[in-house]
């Protein structure tokens, strides 16, 4: 069952509304092209403010925008909810689950990323990530139900498991993510318990790296990882996770990445957040297989300067599917870092490329301005590393904080979502609450919960 | 393993905390009693907004309380999650699913009421009702992904079956889904799509009596019913449901409650809400097994007039478990609606009458303050009917929607969430927009999905 647009314009189809598709997307705005938006949710996320609503700081509306409602006012752009499962080259179709077969003139390939587990996706069930809004609700259901079992837990070691957390990575997710996890424990739930004290809760962040946020420079690291010490956050460097299973985690550390002082110690933890590896979506290496392109360890497809597919110059693959360089005149080319800007430059870019084709103009060679890094540790705490015309500035600390806040709100879609997460964020710094403290929903998979007997 | 309290105060366990557990254990507040509050989900819900969450208005943390966090300046409240399985008259405890066993001396049972589809347990997975969050949120995903799918299918029938949205029961749940349902299809969803227009959506809604609101006068009942009606809804009275699967209902009708000109028809429907049937928690059926007393045809528990069991004065039931009756002075005893303020009501008079029971005092009998009755059918439009001293004040209309609006506002829990909702219905009423349109999670039991083919 194909759709066929009514007049014969070009066709593009569009997988993903992350931030790479929703910016090609707009861009086309007003040209002359039919284009197909497909996303297997409905919803844009931003995903910088997930971490938010896996510790129920925000409800998930406030950083989700309905694909369709976002594009209605754009003639040119049909949305539509369903899974790609395959990419035909030949045929220039794209296949959905449903059976239904998208064609197109141009692709654009913005399927983002997943998890990676090494190899290990046995371990998801126990230690989930966080990509999307179901993964924040079961890290939210995870944190909240072990405080719950802790509080109903008579035997001493166990509780000491239900109050145990770990977050595995060191970037910017996961220093978010123990950040927050620390002041839950040691701010939002003291008082609210009367068997347990939520403040003696253990926060290990372990980091297979020497150092944590390791895209920043060494200084902002480092006022990272004090921030975390100070909030109560134990960092663990060198660390590197070797086996999960449902009654916590095996740790192979050194005091230096190559260190011969090799220790191996296990952590009894009930709660275990993944924010460690990244992999491209499984539809990077179909589409590799199907147009003869490479990929890289990670999956990601590599792409031309102008980011379209050696020997294909109607598929373009952009965000972090994508292996891209950045080229700037008179420089080596750099990797394009698998962040939001980068993904959202990389949309616009390829929309205006793929109008230089229909116009036959040359392509131009993607080039990514990197503005700079921000991480928030926790209230009053952050690190900024800013790309300026008079070099870079880097800050710390409170204004740091105020800066990644004002920036993160700026960013988001529409301007009920930007008041909304203003106003939950200013109540809560007054009061150390946090409002999306809900609990829903059964256990996903062998989750442990409270009502089983502990492992 | 049990919890013994450090002191000998008389142990109070109270079970739900919807309105009656939770008023009655605010009621209890610097007694010199030792309550514990269990229940099953971590937070109180605001019940009469659910069917917001339900069809996108509302973010779920909008109308949900954490417990833990209402008790925790009350120091002679603990709460608990767990689900109870057991109450066991005999020993005086309670036992729960993880297999704590809370032991009491006073018990006051608020366990609430489920759905009830008269014997059709099978029909819950097709037509699934609205009493928790889950539930908010599972016909969330089946409207938002209905339209999705009529907007991908090429087949006409499947695509009006998609299109038709069948609720079942008049009652005020009933009103207040086929009265929004309506305005999503007409007011919020138009323009977003390509190829369906959401505003040809058939709403019906199914009563098996001869009017919507029959707990309200009759001229209100016309009113609602003529509101819904200019909304686009399909009223349907005197129709009963005789079966419900996949593809949609069997209905039975005659033009009045006992006609003789009976008629049978099937609606194909992809989306139906049941609103029909309450039924008290099966913990009703439990204790009275327990107890020795009798429950009524829904299973709710006949109580005395002080609201304790015959022969059991430590046991308590109130709420909609309860079939209480109210004695005013000098009148006959009426039976006392299943409403929220009849619960909050019992929920004070009990915790009430355990303090005159822990002093040596007679109890005294129950007495509801029927304050009067609303329902909102939608924008601009509800119907109100409260008693005054100088009698009935009924209206309808505008005035009557920002009446029932401020109402509710006031009513929930917490100055955060007043302010959230008011302001979601405020940026709501300017744009027609729903703020909450979010699917996530997978398809429950055999819920259609629109990548399964359509049945």
């Amino acid at each position: 069952m194909s759709y066929v647009p009514p007049a014969s314009r070009p066709r593009v189809v569009i997988i993903g509304c992350g931030f790479g598709g929703l910016e090609a997307a707009k861009a086309l705005r007003g040209a002359a092209v039919d284009v197909t938006l497909v996303d297997k949710t409905n919803h844009h996320l931003f995903q910088p403010l997930l971490y938010q609503v896996a510790t129920a700081g925000l409800s998930a509306p406030a950083i989700a925008a309905p694909i369709r409602h976002l594009f209605r006012q754009q003639g040119n752009v049909r949305t539509l909810l369903g899974e790609v499962t395959t990419i035909d080259a030949l045929s220039r179709r794209v296949l959905l689950r449903d059976g239904t077969a998208l064609p197109w003139d141009h692709l654009i390939v913005a399927a983002g990323a997943t998890h990676s587990y090494f190899g290990r996706d046995d371990w998801a069930t126990y230690a989930p990530g966080l990509k999307t809004l179901d993964d924040a609700f079961e890290i939210r259901r995870r944190i909240l139900l072990a405080f719950e079992a802790a509080e109903n837990e008579p035997d001493d070691t166990r509780r000491d498991a239900w109050l145990t957390f770990v977050v595995v990575g060191g970037g910017p997710t996961g220093v978010e993510m123990a950040g927050t996890l620390a002041e839950i424990a040691r701010h939002t739930l003291p008082g609210e318990f009367r068997r347990i004290d939520p403040a003696s809760a253990r926060i290990i962040l372990l980091e297979g790296g020497p150092r944590v946020l390791q895209a920043m420079p060494e200084t902002l690291s480092r006022r990272a990882r004090e921030q975390l010490e100070r909030l109560g956050v134990q960092v663990r460097l060198n660390a590197r996770v070797t086996a999960i299973d449902s009654g916590g985690l095996t740790v192979e550390s050194a005091s230096s990445p190559h260190g011969a002082d090799l220790t191996r110690y296990q952590i009894h933890s009930k709660c275990m957040v993944w924010a460690a590896g990244v992999a491209a979506s499984p539809l990077g290496l179909q589409l590799a297989a199907a147009t003869g392109c490479e990929t890289d360890r990670a999956g990601r497809v590599r792409v031309q300067p102008d980011l379209s597919l050696a020997g294909h110059p109607g598929v373009s693959v952009i965000g972090d599917l994508a292996a891209a360089m950045s080229h700037a005149p008179g420089r080596e080319p750099t990797p394009v870092p698998g962040v939001s800007p980068g993904a959202k430059q990389m949309g616009r870019a390829v929309a205006a490329n793929l109008l230089r084709r229909l116009a036959g103009q040359p392509t131009r060679p993607f080039r990514y301005r990197d503005y700079g890094n921000l991480a928030t540790i926790g209230r009053n705490s952050a690190v900024v590393d800013l790309a300026s015309p008079m070099g870079p500035v880097r800050f710390s600390g409170y204004f740091a904080w105020l800066f990644w806040l004002f920036a993160h709100v700026y960013f988001l879609i529409g301007f009920r979502n930007r008041l909304v997460v203003l106003m939950d964020w200013a109540w809560a710094y007054w009061s150390f609450a946090r409002y999306a403290r809900v609990v829903t929903g059964g256990a996903r998979g062998s989750a442990p919960t409270p009502s089983e007997p502990a492992a």
